[in-house]
Order: C-alpha cells, then structure tokens, then sequence
C-alpha cells in the first residue's frame, strides 16, 4: 500500500472545541497536530515545542528567509506560522498531519495543496458559541464580543472546505472527524501499488 | 440542513462478500440497497420484490420504451436494471441509495451521474477470492474460473471508484464502507442551508 501522508486543514471559530475534540480524534486516529511557531511571548502553563514552538522575531524571520515555514503569517503584532521540519516528522512517523489554522491561512494552504483534506467546524448556534466561551471564564467580556465577531466573519467561508463538522455534541462531532479520517485513507490513490501487485499476481 | 439523498455504487468481483458486507452497513448507515430488476428465470429460494423484481421481457422493454429505468443492461440473454421509481422509494424514506452493479454499468451511472459516491471493493489476493468462491460450494469449478477471468478483467477499473475498500477482514470492510457514508453525509453541500441560517441568526 502507498505511504498515505495526509494534510488535513481544521479551521473554525475560537470556542467550538477543536482542542478537545483534537485531543480524543488524535487517540483514535493516526492524526497528530502540528505545533505552531510564534513569536508571541508564552502565556501562563504554556510549553515550548508543546504549545507552539517559541521563537524570537529573528529567528522565525530566519526560517521565512530560508524557506523553511510551509506557511506563517503575521498576526497582532506577531509572525506565527509552521514549519516544514515539523510536517516531515509527523510524516516519517507515518502519521497523518493535521494543520489547526484561521481562514485566510486555510485559504492560502488550499492554494497551494489542492490534496489537503479540509475540515470546518461549526459552533451549534452563535447563542452556544457565546456560552461556550463564557464558560471558559478565562476571557473579558470585550475578548469573547471580539471572538463571536470574528467567528461570524469567519463562517461565511466555510463553504470553502470539503467538509463540516457540526460540533453540537463533541462525541458525534469526534466520531465524525475520525469517519472524514478513515474515508480518506480508503481513497483509490492509497490502493494504487496494492491494486497494482495484485494484478501482476495473476 | 438540506435533505441527503445518496447515491452509492458499488462494484467488485462476484466473490468478494459485496452481500455479506451490505447486510451489515444497510443496519449500520442510513444505506439501503436497490433491488434491481431482471428478466431472468428466479432461482431457487429468490423471492420476487426481495432479491429482484422479476420481469417479463416485454415489460422490462415496455419500461426502458417509458424512460423507467435509471439504468439497464443486456446480460447473457437477458436485461438487468434498476428502475427509477426503486431509487425514488429509497430517497423518499430519507435514505442513501446502493446500487450493486458491475463494472460497465457503473462506468455508464458515474459519466451521467458525477455526484455518485463511487466503492469499489477488493479480495486481498486472487488465490483468496478463488478459495472463498469454493468454498460457497454452489458453483461448478468452471463458472468459478469464470468468475475468476471476470475479476481479473475488472480490477484494473477499480482507479475509476472514488473509494478502495479491500475485504480482508469482513468487519474492517463493513467498518470503512460506513466510514466513507459518514464522512460523505459531511460534505459541506449537505450544510448550506444550516449555514445560511446560522449566518442569518447573527
């Protein structure tokens, strides 16, 4: 069977879950999450090369010039972006990528890799979006106003992805990731060599 | 959100447990298989309605005259078909419609139809097809080599399906056919109209 190296694009408003839903589809699946780079200073808890991968503005503007980021943007005052190296690992591991990143990155990535598989996860309603990130309590109100602004920004894109995940229960919303995972590795591209093999058999 | 209404074709070689398999994800998926029509002789044990709709060759040529067949083929002497009023029963029920058809017909379905999620299904080896064929011990060792020939002439298709779903293991197979119907009933069509509403509800 061929090395099936798969990029799949998760993008979706701040507050629908794709953390916690990431955290259980990465258990049942042969998916791992990249590990964005930023400049952006560490917040409280937060690990190096766990969270993101802490640069300074110097060295991430190496990397851009030595084209070394599959993709970054600048973002508030901040680059944060992915690193080639950091795919290639999740790769040779024979893991499948997958590249939590906002819209317009999304767009940019589709581009230029028209075999992404890519997934768009939906708050239930806007009403749930805001209680679920009041729930949170970790954000001022004027942060979760912000947020909801950008997810209604953000939702007219999704039409723009292969696929919507409806996160109304975060267990259907992770069966449903993890089916989008095991159909795409049943794609007829993966079975080229064995089909292949099987009829020099005959 | 829009009304999903499927239609699935699926193809293998005569041996390849596409029956066993079905019985499996019709109870499993929201899948049911279309009973073809034929103006073949019923067999033993074949009930008229269940395993096929038995027609009479002037009936079966009546309807192709009254544009009632989706799709039909001269086969051995005789008309196979599916006819547009089954698909239409299964659609009305909110069900995704199987079509179980072979290689040449589905190859006519997907050139009209390029909405049609597209299976095809694979013995792990030769040697194993021919040793499940034998062991169904209904066919004289002829029509089996028979058989065989036939798969071997329609496995270098399989790279027209959208999906390979290899029947290894009879649970693995049942297991990705769902999958791919999950992941199809996720396709960012079938969420537009909720999307607009959500949009809407801002």
């Amino acid at each position: 069977m061929n090395d099936k190296r798969m990029l799949i694009i998760l993008s979706g408003p701040s507050g629908c879950g794709k953390g916690t839903m990431l955290a259980e589809v990465v258990k049942r699946t042969a998916c791992q999450v990249s590990v964005s780079a930023t400049t952006r200073q560490p917040r409280g808890g937060e690990i190096d090369g766990v969270n993101y991968h802490f640069f300074t503005r110097e060295h991430f503007e190496q990397c851009i010039a030595e084209d070394a980021m599959f993709e970054y943007a600048p973002y508030c005052d901040n680059y944060y972006g992915t690193l080639r190296s950091e795919l290639e690992a999740i790769w040779a591991q024979g893991k499948h990528v997958v590249l939590e990143i906002e819209v317009q990155g999304a767009l940019k990535v589709m581009a230029e890799h028209p075999e992404a598989i890519t997934i768009f996860t939906m708050p239930p309603t806007i009403a749930e979006l805001r209680r679920r990130l009041e729930k949170r309590g970790t954000e001022e109100p004027e942060v979760i106003e912000k947020r909801i602004a950008r997810a209604i920004e953000e939702i007219p894109f999704a039409d723009r992805y292969q696929y919507i995940v409806w996160n109304d229960k975060l267990e259907d919303a992770v069966d449903d990731f993890c089916a989008i995972v095991q159909a795409e590795e049943n794609r007829t591209k993966y079975s080229k060599e064995r089909i292949g093999a099987l009829i020099t058999s005959c």
